[in-house]
């Protein structure tokens, strides 16, 4: 099993080197956090010093690099990572990081990920070796990706206990931007509203005041950079909520009704539940035949996921009877 | 203890008699749904077959009675609804209600209440006399409620596991706006534009999704029930998000930062914790002192609560070291 170096230990790249190590890999990580490389040497992980002292150890050791920090440390990292690395992350947007890549380091074998996982909390302490379990974790695949490096951080997903969604960088942004990055807005803005009513309404607040604006209770800078990292996508899927909340606006001062609203918003409640709830349909790809990315990414706009590999087979899940 | 009368056995009536009779007062409840009615009696409680038979009833023992159905079915009941006979309701708008018993039932003895605990769900079966368990209550204190008839709607939300919130009824309605209303509205809006990404989308969809939609899968009827019923409240708080979420656009677009949203929403989530975390004091009020319940209305003001009455005395909770 290949090696993993981790840049970056808190929640997300914390709980993915324990994972990882669960998995019998060796494993061994940085970061710029005291705090965070304390607490990962006291529970027994491997934490390098310098960077390049972690990228080197890559290098010798033929290690798949990890990026695990906030999209705006992306590039200085990148600059430094050996090109002969095997390089994935697990940064929430995945277009910039793209980019990033083929500016500082065109050719490296890259694969982006994203892990559906998190908690509000955040650094090393709150991390753990099941955050990733049944999650979905998307694996970039693009036209010029290469096959081989895909499956590799395929599988570095699956053995962190994940299910692996193929998908274009750009389909992937489009998608987190409503219903990821989105809700961290709307969370924002309700908390905020919500404040306007002082101690009265906040001793009032119940279950749809809590669980509406948890997410606001996130770290500033690591929602800022996810957001602010998505803004073209972000801005079309805040247009659409304007428009829908402008519209129940509308409906609500003129006839006095919201039932066009509350009725789509329980619909689309319902396909969220329906999805997470339905059978699933098993069936194998065969990792030989030409183009296969594209039918693995085809598989990943369906809702479907990789569950497992066996020799030149890709076990796939998928939605429904489908 | 004062025997009561439920006229609407869904969760919240359902709730209410589990909880009453557990607290050993004679209870009995009628309700248009035969499914509820079924379920309850088999649950071993008494189910009257006629609205007037519950009520003549409730005349006959000096009873309580809890109108526990949807505002549009409020009007009909209030009707019925002997004069001599202890009124209160658990609807979640107080304004519409507190006018419908002036017009429909006026000089009748009548406390507001509100309990601000419920899930997703509806109906007898979900339940349980622990939902009330720490959760506020509003009872409402007009300038022209009884003293007596507050206090025992009050004893009753007591009896229920529930702390209690002295409000009037417009300062409610601008509250729940805020805190349960608009969270509905929001959640529709959410789940509304998540689906239009799809089967990916909800295949990637996780924590912030699915909390930040959760109450959209509440039966639509009750959501526009109560959002219908506080328009005007409900329009100013729509306003409000409206406006910061138009903000946050706009600076997305022009300058690429949500530092001031994420900020302020941060904040916010964190006034919340702060309010349910942080240590309370306690202390008595003397309910003979004059105009007492406007001093009972200043403590709900400040986020504080009843959670006891021992002869003349209120025990209250206020918030921090207040």
């Amino acid at each position: 099993m290949r090696p993993v170096c981790v840049v970056g230990l808190g929640l997300i790249g914390g709980s993915l080197m324990r994972a990882a190590g669960a998995a019998g890999r060796t494993v061994w990580g940085v970061t710029t956090s005291a705090e965070d490389a304390v607490a990962a040497t006291d529970d027994g992980y491997q934490v390098e010093a310098r960077l390049d002292d972690a990228l080197d150890r890559a290098k010798q050791q033929d290690a798949m690099v990890v990026l695990a920090v906030p999209l705006p440390a992306v590039e200085e990292v990148l600059r430094r990572v050996p090109p002969e690395c095997l390089l994935t992350d697990v940064v929430s947007v995945k277009g910039p990081v793209l980019d990033a890549v083929r500016r500082r380091a065109p050719g490296i074998r890259y694969a982006g990920g994203h892990p559906m996982a998190g908690t509000a909390a955040s650094g090393w302490a709150v991390g753990s070796r099941t955050l990733f379990a049944g999650a979905a974790w998307a694996v970039t695949a693009e036209e010029d990706t290469d096959l081989a490096t895909w499956r590799e951080v395929a599988e570095l997903a699956l053995d962190c206990g994940a299910q692996v969604v193929p998908v274009t960088a750009d389909d992937h942004d489009a998608a987190v931007a409503m219903v990821s990055h989105l809700p961290h807005v709307l969370a924002t803005v309700l908390a905020a509203t919500g404040a306007l009513g002082g101690p009265l309404a906040l001793s009032l607040a119940a279950g749809s005041f809590g669980d509406g604006t948890r997410v606001a209770g996130s770290r500033p800078e690591l929602v800022l950079a996810m957001c602010e990292g998505n803004r073209a996508k972000l801005l079309e899927a805040v247009d659409e909520a304007l428009g829908k909340l402008g519209a129940a606006r509308g409906a609500l001062a003129s006839t006095g009704s919201l039932r066009a609203t509350v009725q789509a918003g329980h619909l689309a409640r319902q396909e969220l539940m329906k999805h997470r709830q339905n059978p699933r349909t098993s069936h194998d790809v065969d990792l030989t035949q030409p183009a296969v990315l594209a039918t693995l990414r085809d598989i990943g706009t369906r809702g479907g996921r990789v569950v497992g590999f066996d020799g030149d087979i890709a076990h796939v899940e998928v939605p429904g009877l489908g």
